[in-house]
């Protein structure tokens, strides 16, 4: 917060002069009557300038309030103004608009509405005085309001609907009983994107010229706030898709089912969440997991495709992907934390794996995290050699390897969630192929799981 | 702009004031004057009341002015703030940032300085009151109030820094003759990323108050601003890398060098740039023109990486390629105009191309612009099977196929660039080949350059 540094209150001054303009007048009133009987009479001006200056004074006090509190709300403005910009995701910004219009002019109701694919105004937030969402029966606003600030693109304001002859005709604004009504554009350049509506319907008169330009100002930060947030999301989710298909693509070299990836993404942010981890830590294990085999862009057809066990050449090439993936990614700020599992997942705990045969707390955590379950999809997926084999088979398998090929405290958090949530996840990842659930009858020899 | 609506002028109703209380005091004076003689005495707390009363509106309106100050700048700064956030552009952000600061302060200096890589202050922008930028020869600033500030994360003002016992032994002030000097913090979140810093050589205490209050309001809205801008260029320039990066490995898969992609993006763009394409459009083409063979991630290696011709059987694999890529990127936002390329960089003019046979302008500019740039890299890059080819062969293969296989408007703009454009560009995108010129000896049959 800025402190705040207040001139002296002209407000008491003023009424500091009218006690001195009073005593003054009293002083005269009695001077005269104690010499009225001597036929002295003082100046017509004097008395007449005296009432007259104490009529100004009260009018004078009326507009220093007015400029004093417009001058505290542009204050709070200019302090809080920056709070809608703070964040780049969009439904933050837009609970921080509402919250803080309804700080800054007191309406008892505020609605953020912004322009559909439809081109209609919709409603994306609507908050009431006591910073609660409201519930759609809630809504009733006037939508003859919104449709004149949507045509001519400018402010409307009323301070008693009822009365003002402009919207006699308006049967919403009758039926609602609704009475200070506030609504002006947001307008990202030329462009109006939506409007705010702010109202009241107890109290007459509670919005003032000065929240009308106070809430315009406002709606033109938020306008563009929300363009930033819209351009930030824009990228963010074309970023994540643009991956997501690559890895599906590259995905399709190796295997039948194209799931793989999308599957362990899943299971490993799931299993994540269960060890504690934070939602930051979350985002680069997710990153990770979707691009763990990156470096099989490398990897022959012949090798990827081979329907049989690799030979001992073929293993040489196939154990570089995760170097490989690491050579490819490396240095992209994005990526930063998702190397850990790109470069690290096919180590084992015991020291036993490959690329660098690290051991136990040398392994990143996140790779230690993803290798469980890259094991879990193995197992319960057909591979050219073998046929998938059930969940039940795949916790046997992960707890038989405990503190050999997994971390102790991976699989400990692992035994704990059950077979149905990885199903319900499985089923998620997999909807062209629902209903091919692993079957019990499924074998295949021990080892290896995962290349 | 927002509508200004100004309250009535309080200054002119305190001159007012002072008029008629002038006017009471010399009608009381001469009152008291006439009738001095007949030992008439006006009660001395009315005239010691009217005295007090003058003195008193003119400290009022000192009182009242600075709060109409105030109260204008913080109405300019709501109508303005929002430009700050008006780009994601970190240099725009930043000159607009230093162009506000100094219309609102009146600073003759503005420096907004951030921390860098080695957490040291460094200047930024620098800019004077006539919005030109300063020269580094222009860059003394007191180092011992920025470090305060830096130290305390408090704005340090000083109307008189000369005079000021704080900066006593602060050689720098002496030396350089500065005056009046605002630094406030740039602060987001907790972390101070840096400081702006604003001075005034000449005139004495020209900041106030209100100018640190203001200051201080808009250095928050700026190190959101500057926040934002930098994680969205953060964002943008991982995603160019990721792609850039992951195109590269592709490439990897097909050719000796893995410059191919890197080299049609700079020559598509440089082409389209002279045809007069807009800023926007050389986006969408750079984008299209590196993700063209992504649909070649479905290619078998055998048809990718075969020495020799393709029998009919693997050219049909290979011209699925196009639509595959399409299929990838399809419906993300990011390569909606991209796509044009990806789906359409194998059509001829004449329609003998594939995979749809589209003619004329039936095939989308971009592609049009693209393939000529393709077969420029391509007759101009070893294969397999032959060595790489003069650029001159390049001008007369294109030029032969103006309206054949090429649009012949996308011909005549390129047969307008000349040859060391593109022997630089090539060099651009080549470092660890340098000196690799394509030699004169190259030979090869005519026909399909590209695949």
């Amino acid at each position: 917060m800025i402190e705040s540094t207040d001139p002296p209150s002209v407000i008491e001054e003023l009424v500091d002069l009218s006690r001195v303009a009073e005593t003054i007048q009293s002083q005269l009133d009695s001077f005269q009557a104690r010499h009225e009987r001597a036929g002295l009479v003082l100046p017509q001006d004097v008395l007449q300038g005296l009432r007259q200056f104490n009529a100004k004074l009260i009018t004078l006090r009326e507009s220093v309030t007015t400029i004093e509190v417009e001058r505290r709300s542009l204050r709070v403005f200019a302090e809080i103004g920056h709070v809608v910009n703070s964040s780049l995701d969009l439904p933050t910004v837009l609970n921080e608009v509402i919250d803080t219009i309804i700080q800054l002019t007191g309406a008892q109701r505020v609605f953020l509405m912004l322009r559909n694919a439809r081109d209609e105004m919709e409603i994306y937030v609507a908050r009431n005085w006591e910073r609660e969402s409201l519930r759609p029966g809630e809504y009733e606003i006037s939508r003859t309001i919104v449709n004149q600030v949507v045509q001519h693109g400018e402010a409307v304001l009323t301070t008693n609907a009822q009365e003002d002859p402009r919207f006699d005709s308006m049967q919403s604004v009758v039926a609602y009983s609704l009475r200070s009504i506030l609504c002006v554009p947001l307008k990202a350049k030329d462009d109006l994107i939506g409007v705010i509506y702010a109202d009241n319907r107890i109290r007459e008169g509670i919005f003032t010229e000065s929240d009308r330009f106070l809430l315009s100002a406002f709606a033109n930060q938020a306008a563009v706030a929300l363009e930033n947030a819209q351009l930030f999301n824009d990228m963010s989710m074309s970023y994540d898709q643009t991956l997501e298909a690559l890895v599906a693509a590259l995905d399709a070299r190796e295997r039948e089912t194209q799931e793989h990836t999308r599957r362990v993404v899943l299971y490993s942010m799931t299993l994540a969440r269960k060890m504690g981890l934070s939602e930051d830590e979350l985002i680069e294990i997710r990153r990770g997991a979707l691009m763990h085999d990156i470096g099989k862009i490398g990897v022959p057809d012949a090798i990827l495709q081979k329907p049989g066990p690799l030979t001992e050449e073929e293993w040489v090439l196939m154990r570089r992907h995760p170097e490989e993936g690491i050579r490819i990614l490396q240095g992209i700020m994005f990526f930063e934390g998702a190397v850990d599992i790109i470069g690290s997942h096919h180590e084992h705990y015991n020291g036993n794996g490959y690329p660098r045969g690290l051991k136990g707390e040398q392994i990143p955590l996140y790779a230690r995290i993803f290798s469980a379950v890259d094991a879990l999809d193995a197992i319960t997926s057909d591979r050219p050699y073998r046929k998938a084999q059930p969940f039940k088979v795949a916790y046997q398998e992960i707890l038989r390897c405990r503190g050999t090929q997994f971390d102790p405290k991976v699989v400990d958090a692992f035994m704990t969630i059950d077979e149905q949530e990885w199903r319900a996840l499985r089923a998620i990842t997999l909807p062209r192929e629902r209903g091919r659930e692993p079957t019990m009858e499924a074998g295949g020899k021990r080892g290896e799981t995962t290349r």
